[in-house]
């Protein structure tokens, strides 16, 4: 079925996408249909705000990612930087541009899963912006969240000494984006194939459908830990960590052997003959929080689940190093990767990236 | 000169162009640089939210928008929203995706221009995100405001016998845009010929560099009216005034010979050969506010500088329309421009779009 947007227009689209929406939030007093969405907060509470514009061809290829999963993923993106802020997310500004390839049951398909997304994390949609493009899809979420006043946890708070935590594992994000462009290259080259994710489920996963780490910010709290430093990881490991010492004026050692990795990412990284400590230190989209603690807390931080002890922070001068396995140091650097280089984003022509998201497989991770 | 973008690299770009920025508002409290903004607002205002989303081509076409211009009036339509509500502007994010087309001096220029909207409104930037794209050029921005908890002004509470009121005049902007989109033709039949703009300027400012009714904000303050229901003209008067009938459940009578029109307008409609009336109803982009005040203010409101009473609202069943000057009902229609019945928005490739912004002519109106 395949409704043409023209049939709505752009005010009975967002009415259509937005009906049935109640506000949760007592923060939310006013959301969809007026000038500006309107918000009341009590004065003990710091308001966050972040916002993140994705791009089809650049940030997502409709090739492999269902709509579903994209709205979703684009949601839990912004609140996983809300929760990097020690806060949690309230409330989210929608905006679209679509071309003429998608129609009304696509545009449903994506605001599914922002509207899961925004139900699994208890946020309100209160607002947004639909327009027509001429090439592909673009979303802009602003999401506006709030922490506990002097709780907010910023990323230049390191300090000598700190511990350095991260949670989950990391670099699956990044296997998955690479074994579905494999499949993707397998698919344009001979039709009747069928993609075979079998066994690497929890890669796709990672990669289609993040969550971001609400769990632990829960967590420190109930164990009294108040962070030094945190921010989470979109662009890897390596690259945040940078941030972190640059903003808090510090160096750090990170030990490889702490590195947390699945057993999927080793095996996957094998087969794709890469090193997997580059992926887990380089690979970005895990959506994990890293994060600094005073020493005083090692034990607390060592019997948490889901939270690994990687490295401390040390003075500037001895810089940022990467002790491997046989104790050696190395330098870290950000291989991260940055959509302004141009490294992952060809220049194709309009035609082509209409071309993309007609030609779809099946993906297996359910939304 | 032209340097690319892909020197400084994402983080790069965002630290050169917010550089200098200091936050000058009290609730500003964490700019650029971290994972989210940090604001702080005391418990008595309540707090505003709006966004928009721009594409080139689309709301915005490079060949007659002079950079600086473009991002003046990105802020400044955002501003529009939140004085609507009735409130202040306070803070804006920015993000952006840009082509290769684009280097590091255009963006100076972009900003440039958003900078002294911001500096013009007292607004703070306070994050924003950028990256490439395959086409052109996408700004959205948020913008976060706030307003006296209880003076928050809606759509949605139009009362019968209540007065209408609109600021400024309409029809110009969309006059200049005509006008813009005359010489651009032109231009494109013989390279030799410059645009001739002697005495439209009025015209090509409203088009170029709007501003937001700050101004009519703070005096309706001062004279103690509190709108009943406002919104500002960005669609066009028909359009806007049904949205607040509709909302509010009432219907309106607004007459044609109050309609403020300015001379130039009216001398470029005959030029044109195009109804005034039509114009100054549906022609989009004036940012003029459209609101509703109890008849008890009629003194008050008649005395104000800048503001024309046009009209009163009515019971729901008398329908919305227009009176013209021989005393003739017609019903009110929005034609406002719709940006996704693709009426304005041609599908056009790549390529075509990557030329655009190539080729300019010189847009005399200061930014």
């Amino acid at each position: 079925m395949r409704t043409e947007i023209a049939t709505l227009g752009e005010f009975g689209l967002i009415r259509h996408l937005t009906e049935g929406i109640e506000l949760k939030n007592e923060s939310s007093r006013y959301g969809v249909g007026d000038d500006a969405a309107v918000l009341s907060y009590p004065a003990d509470k710091e308001i966050l705000v972040t916002t993140d514009l994705l791009l089809e061809g650049v940030h997502f290829d409709l090739t492999y990612v269902p709509l579903k999963h994209l709205g979703y993923k684009s949601a839990v993106v912004n609140f996983s930087d809300i929760y990097a802020m020690n806060g949690t997310p309230k409330q989210i500004t929608v905006s679209l541009s679509l071309s003429k390839r998608f129609c009304i049951e696509d545009m449903e398909e994506l605001y599914a899963g922002i509207r899961l997304a925004c139900e699994e994390y208890h946020v309100d949609i209160v607002g947004g912006d639909t327009s027509s493009s001429y090439t592909g899809l673009t979303i802009s979420i602003t999401c506006i969240g709030e922490g506990e006043r002097g709780k907010v946890v910023y990323r230049n708070g390191a300090q000598e000494t700190n511990l350095i935590c991260v949670s989950g594992d990391l670099g699956a994000a990044y296997m998955g984006l690479q074994l579905l462009e494999r499949e993707k290259a397998v698919l344009t080259s001979d039709k009747d194939v069928q993609p075979d994710f079998a066994g690497k489920e929890y890669l796709l996963e990672r990669q289609l459908k993040p969550e971001a780490r609400k769990d632990i910010i829960e967590k420190l709290a109930q164990a009294g830990i108040q962070p030094t430093a945190m921010m989470d990881i979109s662009d890897g490991l390596s690259s945040e960590l940078l941030h972190i010492c640059k903003q808090s004026k510090v160096g750090c050692r990170v030990y490889e052997e702490h590195i947390p990795i699945d057993y999927q990412t080793a095996v996957m990284a094998e087969e794709f003959n890469m090193n997997l400590t580059t992926c887990a230190l380089n690979g970005g989209e895990d959506y994990e929080l890293l994060f600094t603690v005073p020493i005083a807390d090692h034990e607390k931080i060592s019997e948490m689940e889901g939270v690994k002890l990687i490295g401390h922070i040390t003075k500037a001068e001895l810089g940022c190093a990467l002790i491997t396995r046989d104790g050696q140091e190395f330098e870290l650097k950000a291989q991260g990767w940055n959509p302004l280089k141009g490294e992952s984003a060809e220049q194709k022509n309009d035609e082509e990236a209409e071309k993309r998201g007609q030609r779809k497989f099946p993906v297996h991770t359910k939304c």
